[in-house]
This record gives C-alpha cells, structure tokens and sequence, in this order.
C-alpha cells in the first residue's frame, strides 16, 4: 500500500510497555519476559478472501476480528489464556491506511477483553489478494493443558453450543469460548478437547485418532442450529449440516465427570473409528467436514 | 490443495518434543517451555509472490529458505538466539503436496543450523497466489538484546558486507548473520542494530529516529556489491544501488568500539538527519529504500 511505513508508525503508536512487553512492536523482534511459572502455548491461523471471508462483502474490521477470534478459539480448546499476538497483513494494490487500520481495530476489538497484546507485525501491498495471519502466545497460568489426546473409553462427548449453517454469518461473528475452555481445564472436566472449526465429524476424528480410542455419536443428541433450517435447500438433511458444516468454534471436549452446562452428544469406546448410532443402528461417520473454501 | 490433511499429517510426522517443545504441532496449539532465565523475542516475517519472489521462477525450496532466513536475519540483528518457529502457507488452488513438503524443507533447511524447530503451522488452498509467513522465537541465553534506540553521537557506523544488487539472486539466498550479530550482541559491541531489509538509506534512517541521533555516512566508505556492475543500466550510479537497494540482510550497527571485521561507514552525530558525505560535502540521504516489490 502508499505509506506503507506510516501505517506501522501508526501501529507503533497504539502500543505499550508493560510487565510482559519489555519491548513492544518497533524494533526487529518485539521482546517479552514469559513468566517462569507458566507454559507458553502458541499456533498460528490465517483468514484468506475467498475462503474464510469475501473482502467484497465483509468490512475489514470483521475480517481482523475473525483471525483473532480463531486464535483465540485455539486457546479456548487448550484451555489456556491468551497473552500477545503478532500479525500480518497482505494487502492488495490500491488498498488504503484507512483499510489497513480498520484491519487492525478488528484485531485489537476480539483481542482486548481477552488482554490479548499485539506486539508485532509486517504488513506489505502485493498483486494478490488480501490475506491475513495471527499468530498467538498462549499461556497455561498453573492449569495443565488439555490436548486432543486424552479421551478414554467411558468419557462422555459434550459440545457447548448448536452446529450447521454457520456460512450465514456465525463464520465471521462467532464469540470464542475462552473463559468456558479455562474453566473446563481449570476445574479437570475436559479430558480431550478441540474447537470445531472443520466440522464436528472430522474434529472428532482428530481427538478419536491422537488419543488411539473411537466414539459414538447419538444422531438424536446433535444439537442443530437454528440457521441451519434457512439454508438454500442442497439435499444434505439438518443432521448432515451440523456434523459436517464446520466453523462453528464451539468447544468439542470429552469428560469422565457428567457437566450440565452444555450438550452430551455420545461416548468414547476403546475400538477406533467415529460411528452415528441412529435409531439403534450405528453407521459410520465418516469425516467431511469443512477443507478451508467458502 | 487436495489432501491438506494428509500435509498436516506429513508435518506433525517430522517433529518430536523436547526439553523446549513440551507438545509438537498437531494439538491445537503447542506447548513449550520458555527458561526463565531468557527474555523471549518475537516477530513474524511474510513473503508473497511477486512481491518478495517469483513463484514461476523460484523454487519452493528457495521460497520456504528465504521466509525463514528472513525471521532469523531478525534474530542476529537483535543479538538473540532462534528457538522456534510457526508458518502458514496459502497455498494457489493446484498446488500438490510435493510442493507443500518442498517449501516445508526449505524451512527446515535454513532453521535446521540454527536449532530452530518448527512448532506449529497453517495451510490452506485458495484462489489467491502463494503467501508464505514465519513467525520466529528467539531466546536472549544470557545476552541483553541489541535494540534500535542505542546509538549515541560519536558511535561509529558498521554493515556487515558489500551492498546493492540483490535483486540478481542474493536476496533469495543470503545467509542470515546469526553468529555475527550474537558476537556482536555478546560482547557489547553493538550499541543499536538492524538488519539491512528495506535499505541502507531507509534503515539507518530506523535507527537514527529510534535513538534520537542523526548520522554521517561516508561516501567513498559504502562497500558495493559486485553485482551492483551486473545491474542493467537504470540512470543510477552504482553508490544509489548500495544505499538504496534493500534486500541485503546484512547487519547494520553503531558501536563505541572500532571493530576490525566489519565496514565502517560513517559516525552518529547529535543533530537529527542522515547525511552522506560525499568529497566534502553533505547531502541529505533520503530514505528511498526497498518498500516490498519485485
């Protein structure tokens, strides 16, 4: 973009020092003090026009909110809290400071309540198309992490929130379920947990494969969102929309402690593979979740 | 890309946890443990197709060694070591897994020297061209931090190497000065320090503003790059290319001490503005460098 310099001047000027950030975004490398007491949990995810947003539909600030917000979700389903951030930004030809800056207020408006720093970046204009990355530090603050592997046979299978249709909108608004992750991690509910960002059908299959167990899904007990019954007719049954739309970033976690608060959907059994139980019958579920294309 | 998953599979297959990496790629984020004796250093780096390479001409292997190498130029120019690093590929729709697995090795190739393990990453296909983005941690061990703010009037003014041309190859292959920059870190000998990206012009002008100085560089001092007499003849002497060209990544400090195996190119004045000194006379050196297009 023009004053591709201004804007990280402009980036600079919006940052500050604090117990964690010896030296906020400005220099080569930002520099932080990780408490000694903590684990520090990091990943990255990027949002891509055309994929996870349609830069023509979508403002800029939505866009910046949605690549934090998945960050965020990851930490959610780790159960650790979110600490600082380092971005980039791809932006196209003719794209403004303006444009540019709004990006960034998405970002700092889902990373904020969550005293989530953005403490770095790099930002360049090319010929393509817009494409934005966060990559996000994690911290475990005396609560171990739950990981995908530690389903057991017996486990029950919970989700917190209703699944399909979320390509109506909830893609791009969804709130990350940070605070409800820490308190299954704090309190020793979660066993295995995951966000569903590709489709409960191919999530599942993730926990089922890293913790070597397999699963039962009740086809009666799958919550299905309300959105899904305004989606344009395509001969996938409400049922096939919520095991396989994916994006919908609620909290897939299995647990050996019955927990009221959200939605018991099947069990872990010790023989591997991810099987529907409808009406008594079990069939396979096989993973056809969400590969990352709007 | 077809088959994304299987990529994920392949990565998660080439990592292993130790002492720093508690839990590798594969959950949804991973888990290390930062020594608390070390500051943690942080930044992210991109590189985008026809902006930083040409996907037509270059490799991937060269594209994935450049991404990295860039993030760990960072590394020496901050004086720290590179510990660990995480990546996201956007990849054009087509895109095989070969491919992926080449940008992959190219990553690991320039990480590998340096014990900078890969952690964790992001893939997508899309409809976009390729995007490459490393976002690298490095660790102080022991050694305060070589930042932007320190140079004083009377430091002398270092680069590391000939600069210009780049463009014909070298920025596609350089080595990163990690060594060089953590000797010089180590020993207190730089006083302020960046690694020459944007170009000499451009970048001592960072380093001016950040410590509140301004600079002298000698004319006849500035050490050109061979290539710089390769160039096809563009109305530029060979002196603009070495001041402006960018894409060096050689490292550029100022330091109290003389130092015999560098390039001494001018001194830190009191006064703001960066000046060339060219038979006698000053002229202001406007900042002209490299703003990220091929």
């Amino acid at each position: 973009m023009p004053g591709e310099f201004d804007f990280i001047s402009w980036v600079r000027s919006q940052q500050a020092a604090d117990d964690l950030v010896q030296l906020p975004a400005g220099d080569d490398l930002a520099v932080l003090r990780w408490p000694s007491s903590d684990l520090l949990l990091i990943g990255v995810d990027q949002v891509l026009d055309g994929v996870h947003f349609d830069a023509g539909v979508h403002p800029p600030r939505a866009i910046g909110r949605k690549v934090m917000n998945r960050n965020l979700s990851d930490c959610a389903a780790m159960g650790c809290l979110p600490a600082a951030a380092v971005a980039t930004v791809a932006l196209p030809f003719g794209g403004t400071l303006d444009y540019a800056k709004e990006l960034y207020h998405g970002l700092r408006e889902a990373g904020d309540p969550y005293r989530c720093r953005i403490v770095g970046g790099d930002t360049a204009s090319w010929g393509g198309k817009l494409a934005v990355t966060v990559t996000i530090l994690g911290s475990s603050e005396g609560v171990a992490p739950v990981t995908r592997k530690g389903a057991r046979p017996g486990d029950g299978i919970y989700v917190t929130g209703s699944l399909g249709g979320s390509i109506l909108g909830r893609h791009m608004t969804f709130e990350p379920r940070v605070q409800l992750g820490r308190s299954l991690a704090e309190n020793g509910i979660a066993s295995a947990m995951i966000d569903l960002s590709d489709g409960l059908s191919r999530d599942l299959a993730h926990i089922c494969e890293q913790s070597g167990v397999g699963a039962i899904v009740e086809a009666e007990a799958v919550p299905i969102h309300a959105d899904v019954a305004r989606l344009p007719a395509d001969g996938r049954t409400p049922l096939q929309h919520a095991l396989h739309d994916g994006e919908d970033y609620e909290l897939l976690f299995t647990s050996a402690v019955p927990f009221a608060q959200v939605i018991h959907i099947g069990r872990i059994v010790k023989e591997p593979g991810v099987w529907l139980l409808r009406e008594g019958q079990a069939e396979a579920l096989t993973p056809m979740g969400w590969e990352h294309r709007i």
